[in-house]
Parts: C-alpha cells; sequence; structure tokens
C-alpha cells in the first residue's frame, strides 16, 4: 500500500502538468474502452452478484450492484459528459495589483493524490476515476468487496484511457484486494503520500473514517433533511413537493426525513400532505398536535427527531413559526439540505438567511440536492462539511490554487 | 474548557446573524478600548518580559515580546484596518440556473468556532480576535505562556469592544492560564466544538497540532524558500531581490533559505551576490560548484538543502536550468514561496508553472509572502496545506458558503 502511496504521489506531478486536452482523451479512451469490454465487465459483475445472492444479500443491495449494457452505456455516457466540461485547472480566479505594484494572479492547480473509499455502487469506480482526471488528481480507489470485481473490470477500461492518453497508468489505481486492512492504511495516510480521503458510504464506514483518519477528510455523515411548510404555503404546491421530497427515492440523503408544519397553517396544509404520503406508501410518525391533525399517525420519539431513514418513514411536528422551524433545525439536522414551501418572501428570506446548511431551498424538493441538478456533471458526494467545499462536490471543487506574483524587481522595503 | 468550547458554539450563531455594521462596530470600540487601556496593557506586558529577563530568554525573544505605547498604537491602527475592509460575509459569489430551471445562488457564510494557538507576539492576540469578527466566526484563542498577560490585557479590550457593539463577550474567549493541558483539550476538538485550528509557532507547536489534532488544522510547518537567479537574471536585479528575500528580515518564514544559481549564469551572477550577502553578514554554505565561484563559502551539507534556518545562513546551490531547478524544489521546499529571477519571460513563464508552491513570483523578493502586501489586511498566517486556504490567510479566506436554491414549486423528475 505504501508502495501503491508512492506511485500515486510520483503521478500526481505529470498528471497535474498534463495539458486539458490530454487529460480529456484519457477519460474519452476510457470511455471507449468501457464499451468494448462490456462483456468482460459483466462476466465480472454477475460473479459479484452471485456472491452477494449467495450471501442472501437484500434484494436492493443486490440491484445497485447489478449492471447490464444499459447500465454500463450509462456509465460510458457519464464519463463522456465529463469529457466535455470544463476543465477546472489553470483559472485565474482573480488577479489584481496592490499598492506595492505587484501583480498577482491566483490560479487554479490540482490538490495532489486523492483516496477514494466506496461500497456497493461499482459506477462510483467510473465517476471517481474521471473527476479526478478532470481535475488532474492522481487517486487510488478502494471499491468495497461487494463490487470489487465490477469495479476492477471498469478500472482496468481507465487504465486503458490513460495508456492511449499517453498518461502515467499509476494516475489511478485502484485496491486489487478485498482485504479491510487496506482501509487501515490510506486511513493512516500512505505515508503523508494521500491529500485527501473521500469516503463515500454508509454510517459505519464514513465513522471509521472520522475515527481513523490521519489526513484530512471531505465528506459527508448524515443527510437529516428538512421540508418546512410554512403557514402561508400554497397546498398544491406543499402537497408536490413534500411527496417529492420524501417518495421520489427515499434512499438518497437529500431525502426529507422531518416534515415541519407551521400552526397556523397545519389545519389547512397537513391533512392532504399526509394523505399523499400514506397513499404512497410512507409512515407517519408525529409529535402531540400532528397526531391531533392525523389520527393515523404513530407518536414520534426523541430518536425520530434525529433520524435519517432512508425509508418510507416520516418524522412529522407542528412548529410555531420559522424561527422555531429554524431552532429544530439546528438542533437536529446534520447541516445537508432543508427547505421552506411559503408565498411569503420575507419568511422565506428569514429562513433562507437563517439555516446553516450546505443547501437550503425555498418552494422546491430536497431531492434535488445532487451535483447533476446543480449543472456539476458528476459528482463524488455531497459535503457536510464546513471547510474546503461545502454541499456538491464535482471536479470543479476538488481543486486549490496557487499565488502567481510578477513583479519587475520589487524589493520588500 | 469543555464549558468555553460550548459557549463558543453558541456565541457563533449570533455573531454570524450580526450585521457587518455591527462587528464592525465591535472591532472599532475594541481598538477605543485598546488606546485607552495603555497604561494597563504596559504594566501587564511588564510582567511577561520580567518573567522573560528571569528565565534568561534570548534577547531577540523579549524583544518579540515587549510592548510599548508605539506598538500599542500600531496594534490598534491594524484593528481600525481590519474594521474598514469590505466584510467578507453575505457575498454571492456565483448564481446561475442549472436545465432544471432552480436559481441557485453560492452565498459566504462563516466557518463557525476557530481555535488559534499563537506563541509570543502578543499583537497576534489582537489580529486574531479582529480577524474572527470580520469573518464572523467565533474564537478561542490560546496565548503562549511567555505572552499570557499581556494577551489578556488586549483580550479585554476586545471584551469591551463586543460589549459595546452588543455582541456576545464569548465570541472571543481566551484561555486564562499557561497550562499546556489546555492545548491538548483544543487539540482534542472540545467534544466537537472546533471547526478549525489554526496554529501559529514554532515548529515544536506545529508539529504537535499534527500529531493530536482530531479537528482540521489550517496552518504551515514550515517556509523553506528558494530564489532561483536564471542564466538570463539582469545582475543588478538579482543582487537586489536576492539581498532583500534573505537579509531584510532573516526570521520570518518568507525569507528566502536556498539560492539556486543556473551553471550558465553562476559566473558572473553568484560572485557579487556572495559578495553583498557576505558584506551583509551572512554565512554561505554551498555545494562544490557554487563553492569554487566563492571559496569563503563553507561546505553544504545534505541537511542544509531542508533547513529552514530562520537566521543570516543561506545554502547555494549551482543547478543546469529551470527543470534542475524545479526539482530541487520538488525535493527540499516546504511548498511556500518560491522566485526566480530572469529576464527571460519562457523560462520564467515554465517555472511558475511548474512549481507548486503557495506562492510563486518572477523578479520579486519572496519576503513579499504576506497578507499584508498581497492586499488582505490583517492576516493569521500563511497555509501550506492545500485544503481550503493556501498562501496568506485573511478574514477572506476564513469563510465557508452555503447554496441558496430557489424553485416555483419545483420537483425532481
Amino acid at each position: 500500500m505504501v508502495a501503491m502511496g508512492r506511485a500515486a504521489r510520483a503521478a500526481a506531478r505529470p498528471l497535474a502538468e498534463a495539458p486539458a486536452d490530454q487529460r480529456t482523451l484519457a477519460i474519452r479512451e476510457a470511455a471507449v474502452a468501457l464499451r468494448r469490454r462490456v462483456d468482460v465487465v459483466l462476466a465480472a459483475n454477475a460473479e459479484d452478484v452471485l456472491a452477494a445472492e449467495g450471501r442472501g444479500a437484500p434484494a436492493n443491495m443486490v440491484d445497485r450492484l447489478r449492471l447490464d449494457p444499459t447500465r454500463i452505456a450509462a456509465i460510458a455516457g457519464a464519463m463522456e459528459a465529463v469529457a466535455a466540461q470544463n476543465d477546472p485547472l489553470g483559472a485565474e480566479t482573480a488577479r489584481w495589483s496592490p499598492p506595492n505594484g505587484l501583480d498577482i494572479a491566483r490560479v487554479s492547480v490540482p490538490l495532489g493524490v486523492l483516496a477514494i473509499i466506496f461500497e456497493s455502487r461499482p459506477n462510483v469506480a467510473a465517476d471517481a476515476a474521471v473527476i479526478c482526471l478532470r481535475s488532474g488528481n492522481a487517486a487510488i480507489l478502494r471499491a468495497g468487496s461487494d463490487s470489487l470485481n465490477s469495479a476492477l473490470a471498469i478500472h482496468a477500461a481507465v487504465a486503458e484511457g490513460l495508456r492511449a492518453a499517453g498518461l502515467p497508468e499509476t494516475a489511478v489505481q485502484m485496491v486489487a484486494t478485498p482485504d479491510r486492512d487496506a482501509v487501515g492504511h490510506i486511513l493512516g495516510g500512505l505515508d503523508g503520500a494521500i491529500d485527501l480521503i473521500i469516503p463515500r458510504g454508509g454510517r459505519s464506514l464514513v465513522e471509521r473514517v472520522q475515527k481513523e483518519a490521519r489526513a484530512p477528510v471531505l465528506g459527508h455523515l448524515e443527510g437529516v433533511c428538512h421540508t418546512y411548510l410554512h403557514a402561508s404555503a400554497d397546498l398544491e404546491m406543499a402537497r408536490k413537493v413534500v411527496l417529492n421530497a420524501k417518495m421520489r427515492r427515499t434512499s438518497i440523503c437529500g431525502a426529507t426525513e422531518t416534515l415541519l408544519v407551521d400552526r397556523a397553517g397545519a389545519e389547512r396544509l397537513l391533512p392532504p400532505v399526509a394523505g399523499d404520503l400514506i397513499a404512497a406508501g410512507c409512515e407517519l410518525r408525529g409529535d402531540v398536535a400532528a397526531r391531533a391533525l392525523v389520527p393515523t399517525m404513530t407518536e414520534a420519539n426523541e430518536a425520530d427527531w434525529s433520524a435519517e431513514y432512508l425509508a418510507p418513514v416520516l418524522a412529522v411536528r407542528v412548529v410555531d413559526g420559522v424561527d422555531q422551524a429554524v431552532e429544530h433545525i439546528v438542533r437536529h439536522g446534520s447541516g445537508h439540505t432543508e427547505a421552506i414551501v411559503a408565498e411569503d418572501a420575507a419568511a422565506a428570506a428569514r429562513f433562507l438567511n437563517r439555516v446553516d446548511s450546505a443547501i437550503v431551498m425555498w418552494n422546491a424538493s430536497t431531492q434535488f440536492a445532487d451535483g447533476g441538478e446543480f449543472g456539476f456533471g458528476a459528482e463524488i458526494g455531497i459535503s457536510t462539511s464546513r471547510l474546503h467545499a461545502r454541499g456538491p462536490v464535482g471536479a470543479a471543487q476538488l481543486v486549490s490554487y496557487k499565488y502567481v506574483v510578477r513583479g519587475r524587481g520589487h524589493v520588500r522595503p
């Protein structure tokens, strides 16, 4: 593993110095290689699926794991979309001249070596690889043991793209064994070879990373997202937005987990909104005031207010206005995404201003918390860290900068 | 200490929500209070100076510690300069509409709670406090035991400014005891109350922080800065720039520690440049080729190439062109600041492009590596981290952002 770190560090410089076109070519050629290798990838994936079924893995997990020709074409298409993105390197993001007369420019540069640790979805191997190539960062990828064969087959296509573009194959390496010690080595920083660790997985992975990592981490712990219905909310909009925010997909981090409803609007808003959710198969857990309006709700306990269900379950609380909604979110939220539904612009402004989450929304579904929806192309995740990058993280967020200072023999007095 | 962390976390919200004018007022009133308290601050400082002299501290250390009415006026002036700066919060740094029709804005927000650990210069207490107020971050300050009385006296003025502006005094707290365990508690993160640790001190502090910190750290380990004389360098410019880069002040992190000289220009450039340095009292340690040209140089050993002398000592090496200079810097530098002196614009461009340090310079003294010289106002240090902020760190670098998303009932397909 230490040798892998050294190889990544050595590859980081030529990759950083490679022109945008060369990195674009590597991504395009990797997509071409993936399309050409469909059969090999499907065979590798069949092994992973068989093993998962043999272990008795739940059906939704097996489904996340399973590839078919359409899914592989979609992965290749996503790679090509990243190839078409603007290159984030070498951009002059500021330029000025202070009173001393120097000419100072701030120029974007890669971060260096990223270690990305992920779990079951094999497409993450492709996303992570091409996002790193687009941002000029060398990568060490560590796939979950469930998807290792699939991920290695995809990685082979990436290696082919790197070769075709004349870039070092070690620019994107993948740990080839399911050994759990590999994660420990990566978290230890591989002798200083890793500039940033990005975990992408469930709570146990993220907690291990937070506990053991000796290199900086960019990640997110949880998405305990809230939708708040202000008393001024339009009923039809509230019904549509809440149903989508909770039920479109319940397993993603941007799914709403708690619904807050203004007391002044609860009688008008809550019964129809709850009716839609129940009809769609959602379990509701409410406080006393909410249950008074929707008697079929079960009783919420304290743990429900902080729960990331990732399932068709919703906690429901009645609150007294914007400030109490904000206080609830401060206390129980995870700083991911929160939305207000309101016609009253002043109330919305107060909510957007006071709620300090990575993403705050007005009259929109929290399920829009996604790099693709933000227009970032592929994303490597949503950061709930406050440092460096917050919210959706794509290639443009995985850069640093340097200052380029031009003088004419300037000396400091 | 944990109570201090909780108080800081509680103060962070009202501080973040306070308008720019209120934070400006707090800074101005702190400066007023400091000017009014000159006698109290001088008395506290006299205790620190007496104790240092009693311990037999070196004269330059005692000098760094000593305040006088002029120095205190300068500290108050620096505070007022920060009060006059643009406020970095609430700025819309990007706004766009992706294909889904949402209106997305990226808005700057504070980081939260910063812990700043510093050593002997008491003015850092003032700089750190006002930079945090300007950026809306709550602060926990930990002064070195050498300067604790002075720092506490300055902190009392900051507390008066906070009261006068109607902000919580706990927005800027200072550890009141010289207990070294306090550093350990802060590095432990105070139960998650600290968002960022900023060490400002010597190598032993920075190494302790890097080893023990359980919260993110922004700092710099060393400034092993290089000046490279390209064969095309103008002789008079080279003499002036190198003398300033090394000798203006030898104790700052932007002082040049190694001089690289092109073999093709060494005979023309090195003897006069070395002569100036020797005349100014600088010791030179060279490789064989350098010593052949300047026989009074002592012999450099391997450790000299990585040394941060912070003293009138300079390592000197002859290299074969830009790429060998870059390789030397990659191997031995600390990623802080490197300069090239050259008339050849293509050679300079190659150097500026290939050297990946926080600051790269062309025809200027490395001693310009400073937030004030960059026009940032007060700085809390120079970051050699690659994440979040790199190079000089002022109030504008101590912010995060959130995304404010406005829809019209948007739901995700």
